[in-house]
């Protein structure tokens, strides 16, 4: 079962409340408003030592997560941090750090043993706001912003991997930011909206399958770090695939400010460049 | 670090915020009443598939967190779950019916590769109350009660593990619950509560630590499984230290409904039976 098969098997079997926005979509609402997201970081799964102290791990699990009630459009108000771990003191200790310099207060969790080497923490945030932006609801003609410069994780490993020396994207691999800044003034103006965490191609496929829209996007007009150039990939192709930038993806029939617009909504389904389709192919970069 | 060193870690760096009941307490009160709080389950430290299925582990799982809301006198509402597997399918299938079988609506929760053969759940639970009861409440004179039979859980795994056909406390031990009839009656009425989640002499010790009292029991008045004479354990002795029992320990001036009286509230510290001073001495009786 991929997440996708086990987000369809919990909306089956999940169907006992009608006042909540549930799974599907990047927080749960519920009917106050109220915003929750939760993810689990895995040791060697979601993020490797090799590249980053306990701190950054800390810190990047933290955005990963606020960054879900940023897609809705929300303020995020409190953390709860949960870590199994088989050694003691300094791991949780330097987690902590990176989680607090977030700015979230922590308001409880849990600690508890694991087995050797598998550190996995669990992050759970609550937020409000007065509009939460799904993704079902691009209309036609809305016009398609994301909100800054992409690619930059996926270059940043593999300038990690092969000693490129790729400043600009290894900060933006390590140490991504949450679009808090912008969050709550695209919230009110948007029709549709997601974090891009899956990468660019994915996200996409989302909001155009939750609205049951067409979403036509203009390939040459992405912006994008210009280090991408030096990793030897092609520009377009690591752009739609590179996760964990954080950046909102959004659909308003009003100038998103700060945004970058790459398209428009029209009827129909799928996501095209032209009259080529784009997959969803985006994977999990921080493993 | 243990448990205990964490929570006083995070009571020192996490002061940044003044109208959240936070660390320390079974769930965190946010300003408006809500409930929240969150516990992780690792295999082989907090559950065996040597006693017990996915789906009465995750049933037993989704009793252990709901019951924080419950030592609160709150009612848990909403639920998310995050799973971390190496397998795929049948794990979280029947983790996820045991989850459901509690009635608590699933509203979220991530799903996670994990290295081979440790698999982590992650649960937190959403609650309400207007009247949050906590550890630090109980007053000199308040007598103490706990909401049922001890020893089972301790009694059970002893059983499962010797060939002794307890059945009551094999029971107990597998399928215990959280005492949701009873939280929301005993919450407006008690001035300190929690659940005997970690043993009994630990919960005394808790409540009174955080209310600054001596709690004064007297051990032959203590609620138990008949069964647990058939252990070969001291019975005083296992009814202290028999963890996820789940049921509620509490005091107030009242009378409790359906509570066993075991003793009573003085000015000073410590826990006592008689002369004898009880020390915190459970521990994780699901390992």
């Amino acid at each position: 079962m991929n997440e996708k098969q086990w987000i369809e098997y919990l909306k089956k079997h999940v169907s006992c409340f009608e006042d909540v926005i549930g799974i599907g979509d990047d927080s749960a609402v519920l009917p106050d408003g109220t915003l929750i997201s939760t993810d689990t970081f895995v040791e060697e799964i979601h993020f490797s030592r090799k590249w980053a102290s306990w701190r950054l791990i800390g810190r990047k699990a933290c955005e990963a997560t606020i960054s879900d009630i940023a897609a809705m459009g929300g303020k995020p108000l409190w953390l709860l941090a949960n870590l199994s771990s088989s050694e003691s003191g300094g791991v949780a200790d330097e987690l902590l750090h990176g989680i607090l310099e977030c700015g979230i207060p922590l308001i409880g969790g849990d600690t508890t043993s694991s087995q050797k080497g598998a550190v996995t923490l669990t992050l759970t945030v609550l937020g409000k706001t007065e509009r939460p932006v799904l993704r079902s609801g691009a209309k036609t003609g809305d016009r398609i912003f994301v909100s800054g410069k992409l690619g930059g994780t996926q270059a940043g490993l593999l300038s990690l991997q092969k000693g490129l020396n790729l400043f600009e994207c290894e900060k933006r691999f390590l140490e991504p930011r949450a679009r808090l800044d912008i969050s709550e003034s695209w919230g009110a103006l948007a029709t549709s909206m997601i974090d891009v965490s899956d990468g660019l191609s994915t996200e996409l496929n989302h909001l155009s399958e939750a609205s049951k829209k067409r979403f036509r996007i203009d390939i040459s007009k992405l912006p994008c770090f210009s280090e991408i150039e030096k990793t030897g990939r092609e520009a377009a192709e690591l752009i739609l695939e590179s996760g964990e930038e954080f950046e909102l993806l959004a659909t308003s029939n009003f100038n998103l400010p700060g945004g970058f617009e790459i398209g428009v909504v029209e009827d129909g389904h799928g996501v095209y460049d032209g009259l080529n389709e784009i997959l969803p192919r985006g994977y999990d970069h921080w493993s």
